[in-house]
């Protein structure tokens, strides 16, 4: 039998329990934090799991010559912490954990958006205040949405969104009049047409070295005073200090921020407490047993690559995303 | 041209101003606060509206003998304040305000599931205190509503929910298994059966002396310690004191109340600071411009009365509600 080597990337905790179903035909071994005993263990393994995806270790210690794994997997939707020169310029196949945590985090964007058009949050601050101070709220139904992002998880968005009556629209990297579900997507380049029409917009795209900074300050300014942003995509895809001044200029209503430029978001920052702000830490995917689907999903694709079947998500490297069909 | 008097209850700031429109056919009177006065004016109106809908005042000043309005329609979806034996015994036509509130309240209901399903309110206390905890949150789809109450609001509730890929039951007065949208509505009596599959419990009941107090000890010793409970019908259909302790007891998981046995609550009332209670002040049907919607729909039925036209909204008295067709 032919024993493989899987290298497994966890910052902190354990390994995933699931993975003593790969032996004796798998070795798995831990990777170390050191960068340099690292590399040596990249140069000698045949796959690797990422399973912690909010460390830069792999880029540090990819080997820059000699052997690589074949395959490295991780579990996540975004791969813009494994999108670096030596890798994608290897042989290496990456894939991700596309299909588990769409619906997840449409159902959290779509709760954001209630909870910001009902001011759910308002309410329970007056609760705190045992205060009784009826107000007037925002109707969803008929509200428009602008979603970044066509990818899977900025598809199931705009469906659960659609679903509550609110008319969505699309931006992906390249527009589309047929596609399947949506009719039309549309090409980035129309964003600052479609922003002063929107209620809300949704930031789901990858972090690629076009969607870095998209939404900063010109992106607030052709936006609605009354128009609110969510990102759940990555962090750096909104410029964090031009929102918060446009937030305290009132040049929007709010924002919810899911995920940040520093994780997690340092104590003494002052994205804390700006009024109209609501920050998560990074959890909008992570319903409960998400880490034992991520799992399953990586031992469904092992037995793939074992019995030397076509692997599942496979990313563009290019792109620094899987193509959708 | 006959003029017809329109008396109109409001209980504090201004008249409609879209009542203006009906003069000088109608001859608009204001109600007065006192009960005799209210009562003598009773007498004389044609038309009764009641603009403000928390109020006993008619049930007081309600004429024992003699002429009362011919028409008594109310801006509210519920009808309990009005059903008192001289109105249902009289020949008074009540209508109410069907067709405004269920959408709003339906997202209302649909955003509390979503942040309680997701801890928002825990991610937003843990903001103000500059915490970044990441927490593993609840999937809504595949987890099962139970709605009581299969008027429009509780079908509107019912259809919202189920969009978020939740599996809702409905449960009726009367059961029927030919409901045209919901398939099966459950009749009254299987509720204690259904409670212990539900994760989500709405009370969105009309207010009778058949739902008062439906939902006390018995009920939520029947419900899962994981399901939580959502008011938005009437305050008495729960029984406060009986909730709370469910609450302390952890019985049940959670409740948010939208409406309660007094209102407003008390500023010393125990129920402020229940943990795992969700207070708001009576709003989930009040969307921006619910006021201007409420006016018009009177005026389209007061056209029709004028004209001798069948109204819509027609409550049946010995129900407490307007049939569904």
């Amino acid at each position: 039998m032919t024993v493989h080597t899987l290298l497994v990337l966890v910052t902190g905790g354990e390994l995933p329990p699931q993975l003593d179903r790969l032996t004796p035909g798998a070795r798995i071994v831990r990777a170390d934090s050191d960068p340099a005993r690292l590399s040596s263990q990249l140069s000698e393994a045949d796959v690797l799991l990422v399973w912690d995806f909010d460390t830069d270790l792999i880029r540090a210690a990819w080997p820059d010559e000699g052997p690589v794994p074949a395959w490295v997997h991780t579990a996540s939707a975004g791969v813009d912490r494994l999108i670096f020169p030596a890798l994608v310029e290897s042989k290496a196949v990456l894939t991700n954990a596309r299909g588990i945590f769409e619906q997840p985090i449409a159902e959290y964007v779509a709760g954001l958006v209630l909870a910001m058009a009902k001011d759910f949050r308002g309410t329970w601050e007056l609760q705190r205040q045992r205060r009784w101070r009826h107000r007037e709220t925002l109707r969803v139904a008929g509200t428009k949405a602008l979603v970044v992002g066509s990818g899977p998880i900025g598809r199931a968005v705009g469906c659960t969104l659609a679903a509550l009556g609110i008319a969505v629209d699309l931006v992906g990297r390249t527009g589309r009049d047929d596609d399947p579900e949506f009719g039309r997507i549309h090409p980035s380049d129309a964003l600052s047409g479609l922003l002063p029409e929107a209620d809300w917009v949704v930031c789901a795209a990858p972090l690629t070295e076009q969607t870095r900074g998209m939404f900063g300050a010109s992106a607030f300014a052709r936006m609605k005073s009354s128009a609110r942003l969510i990102n759940v995509g990555r962090g750096p895809l909104v410029v964090g200090d031009e929102l918060v001044d446009a937030l305290l200029e009132h040049r929007i209503a709010g924002a919810a921020l899911d995920v940040f430029e520093d994780e997690p978001l340092p104590e003494d920052h002052r994205m804390w407490d700006v009024p109209g702000l609501l920050v998560s830490p990074h959890m909008s995917a992570d319903t409960i047993g998400w880490r034992d689907d991520l799992a399953e999903q990586f031992l469904d694709n092992y037995a793939r690559w074992v019995d030397g079947r076509p692997l599942l998500n496979v990313v563009d490297k290019r792109l620094g995303y899987v193509p959708v069909a």
